[in-house]
């Protein structure tokens, strides 16, 4: 427009303005996702660091007669916390490079997807084995001899519900990243 | 403008075009809306045959010496079993009110709340029950002596499995819901 009639009109202001704005909207949703990503991490960082100790735990307790892989609901117990172990490992590695690079390790329509549908899926899984073991340990109570082994595999699925406290979490935050996704096309909400 | 000077200017016609889409958008959203709440209350209505069906079949399951109430692991079966079922219950008269009338039966704020929050904080009590009376009833199959007592309960905790893959489905559409609101102040997405 200036350059063919040099007329400085109040639209030609108006018209410079939407480039403004999404250059705002951008830092914005940058300093808000980094926020959200540190959540995850520390989540991620938790469900880790409890689960470890919950499958460790369980694996050293024993004592002179029995050991945590006679009974069936220890076994689920270890095998559960072991997964969730990894997969909190594997996360916490995909949001340190989220939050250093500003992208995903996967794609980002894969990205959530996979995020989402483990954490659903394993927070289900160790509620579950944590509930049975919980069952177990109340047995052994119950019928009367409660050594160490007993009290250890109780403290041992304790650390297994903190896991899945966190574990938890993690999936309300991954779930509202893919409704974002689903809505916006997008992870990033401002 | 046209009772100013009778003018009919692009601008003019233009200024109408916003009030044709929200119209348009918000037939759109209505008719989805509508599907969306029909599959919700399908899902009710299966959480809440399932649910029932296991707490009825647990409770009715006796044998001669041994009764559900002498475990701890069926009794938290029947007690989560039967609440999740009076709570679908309640949620299929909501959906229904929903599906008739158009508005939640609470403000929508606290609808959406309402809902998410106790699909939740249920499905994981309902799989913690559920786990917790497999277990059980494994272990009065182990013993030997599985009569139908143990078969019963097996049953039971089955439908109750059952009862619980309805309700975390609901879950997660409450749960984008919920987004929905957060993003987009409304739990209606078009």
């Amino acid at each position: 427009m200036t350059r063919n009639g040099g007329v400085e009109s109040p639209s030609h202001r108006l018209r410079i303005h939407p480039h403004d704005t999404p250059h705002f909207h951008s830092t914005v949703s940058e300093h808000k996702l980094r926020r959200f990503n540190y959540f995850i991490f520390v989540f991620r960082l938790a469900a880790f660091c409890f689960s470890l100790s919950a499958a460790i735990f369980m694996i050293a307790t024993k004592s002179d007669s029995t050991r945590w892989f006679d009974f069936g609901a220890f076994r689920f117990v270890v095998a559960a916390n072991g997964i969730v172990a990894l997969y909190s490992l594997f996360e916490m590695v995909a949001s340190a490079w989220e939050i250093s690079r500003g992208s995903t390790i996967f794609p980002e329509f894969f990205q959530v997807w996979f995020d989402f549908g483990h954490d659903q899926a394993f927070a289900y899984m160790l509620v579950s084995a944590n509930s049975t073991g919980t069952e177990m340990a109340r047995q052994l109570r119950d019928i009367g001899t409660c050594d160490a082994f007993c009290v250890q595999s109780g403290i041992a699925v304790a650390l297994g519900f903190a896991g899945f406290l966190f574990l938890m979490m993690s999936s309300l935050l991954s779930g509202f990243r893919v409704v974002c996704f689903i809505i916006k096309g997008s992870r990033i909400h401002v």
